[in-house]
């Protein structure tokens, strides 16, 4: 039987972490996702002076003392990109590279992913748009896929799914070696817009076009909304109350997904009051 | 001319520090009151687990990278208690032991005073009981007042008031020594009720009781809605929107008196969300 976790949240950023640090202390049982690095935003910063106690530091030595403190206390991160949530009524299941995992209560704490969406991507959605090429792979056995990759962790998917479809374009978004089979053609072009009737029949490019069947799109996040269906969104972030509880019970998000300002106290902040949020929604169930 | 400060900032715990710090890095011209300590909720913590970046804490040893950061940042601690505010208009005037300051916007950042309420303290507010002794003194002159005094700081305000006063009890509500004019009379008694009919006329304690003409109520903090006329509460917090805005234009709040859970990551957040808020709004004005 798989195990189910009490809180399982999902991100790696402050928010994740203060939320982790939080449940763990009242003795809940945790599972954290994410990247060994935590957090892009972290590391790339070059020189913070607004985090309360550090004074002008690097956001790669911020980082460690972040290391420093779960590591203390027990917690590690899970490296996966979760890829899909469903709200089962007692628990979440939570999706990752066709693994499952089960919580009674997750927290969203995804960041936002500031990259523009793609001309027709959002109308194509589930019509042969997707987030997560491994999940939907079988349903394109025989047919002819694209995927539009933002990292190298694309790489791998684009692999898996070559096995099955009858002919895959790789589009990657960064530079670099790429590790692909034969099998795969890379395309070096910018995409623009996708394209079809019902159902996805073309990707635009700057200079050129791709007739295709399904068109995956693999960022580092996933937009909330597609994350957990249902989810209530207000603009671009995730609704929350001041307690931090979503529209979907037992699911609590925070930091940058849940709105602006878009800074690491917030995001800590918040993370500490969705952490103690589910602990009490799972003393009452 | 009173010099106008862009941001005042009442408190000095872990809110008020992280809102400084803020404001101070968009180039606001900011005051911030409280006291050296920063908070007694920090200096008495034995032990911090949850304040991310830093695991297995003492509350003097987070309270001194707190010093040191807002040290390197020039920002200084302004060591008064403010007793009333006033929203003027086009500014706020803060009152403190007889002093004015002026300020375009104010971050209440004051903590929850746990202490519960006498019996009659909040009946009488404004008809013989109040907060602040000095500002009040005048009406007292050549009649009896009692001074329930939490703290040492409300032997200096005792003494004030004494001079003017035909009798002063004093009820310290701490142990030590007293540093109290001979004329004082230092009850040993616990106050339980304040009684009167139009006007406070009697101090019921658990042993004895007082006649008097004027009751106040020494303590760190005063419950923000006595703090600041109109200030809109909800329950026994300020109610404020998710970008820590009050009922009232150019008031912000943030930390406990905002709110459950009282914690350091949730109140410092919300001091960062406060300050920015301000600055926003400073930029629209
Ligand atoms: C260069 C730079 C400098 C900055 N400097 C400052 C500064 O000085 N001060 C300041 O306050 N703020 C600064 N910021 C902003 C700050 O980085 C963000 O506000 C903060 O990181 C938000 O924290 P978060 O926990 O909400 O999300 P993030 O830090 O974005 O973390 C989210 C994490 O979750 C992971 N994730 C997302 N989806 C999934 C999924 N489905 N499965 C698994 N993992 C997932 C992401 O990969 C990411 O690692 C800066 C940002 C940048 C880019
Ligand atoms: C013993 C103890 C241990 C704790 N341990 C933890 C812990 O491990 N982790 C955790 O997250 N939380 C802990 N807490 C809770 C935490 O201390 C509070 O949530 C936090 O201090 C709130 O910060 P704040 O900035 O809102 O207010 P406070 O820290 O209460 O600061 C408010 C300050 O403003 C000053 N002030 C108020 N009114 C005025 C005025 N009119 N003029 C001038 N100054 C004024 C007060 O004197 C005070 O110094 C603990 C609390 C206690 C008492």
């Amino acid at each position: 039987m798989t195990q189910r976790y009490d809180i399982a949240i999902v991100g790696s950023g402050p928010a994740a972490l203060e939320a982790a640090i939080n449940a763990k202390i009242r003795n809940k049982n945790i599972i954290i996702f994410g990247n060994k690095d935590f957090s892009g935003k972290l590391i790339k910063a070059p020189k913070i002076n607004n985090y309360l106690g550090f004074y002008d530091i690097k956001g790669t030595e911020l980082k460690n003392h972040f290391e420093e403190h779960i590591k203390n206390m027990g917690i590690q991160i899970t490296e996966e990109r979760i890829d899909s949530i469903y709200a089962m009524g007692e628990y979440f299941a939570l999706m990752a590279n066709q693994k499952q995992y089960e919580a009674k209560t997750i927290i969203l704490a995804v960041g936002m992913e500031y990259g523009k969406q793609l001309k027709g991507e959002e109308g194509f959605l589930g019509r042969g748009v997707g987030y997560c090429a491994t999940c939907d792979a079988p349903l394109y056995k025989g047919k002819s896929v694209t995927i539009i990759g933002y990292n190298k962790e694309a790489e791998e998917e684009a692999n898996y799914v070559s096995e099955l479809a009858a002919e895959l374009h790789y589009i990657p978004m960064y530079k670099g070696e790429y590790d692909l089979n034969d099998k795969i053609q890379v395309i070096n072009d910018k995409p623009i817009e996708i394209k079809g009737d019902e159902k996805v029949k073309k990707v635009i490019m700057e200079n050129d076009s791709i007739d295709t069947d399904g068109v995956f799109i693999l960022k580092d996040s996933i937009p909330p909304g597609q994350l957990v269906p249902g989810l209530e969104m207000e603009d671009e972030h995730i609704k929350v109350n001041k307690n931090m509880v979503t529209n979907i019970k037992g699911c609590f998000a925070a930091g940058d997904c849940t709105g602006k300002p878009y800074q690491y106290m917030k995001a800590a902040g918040e993370g500490q009051v969705a952490a103690l949020s589910a602990v009490e929604y799972l003393s009452e169930i």
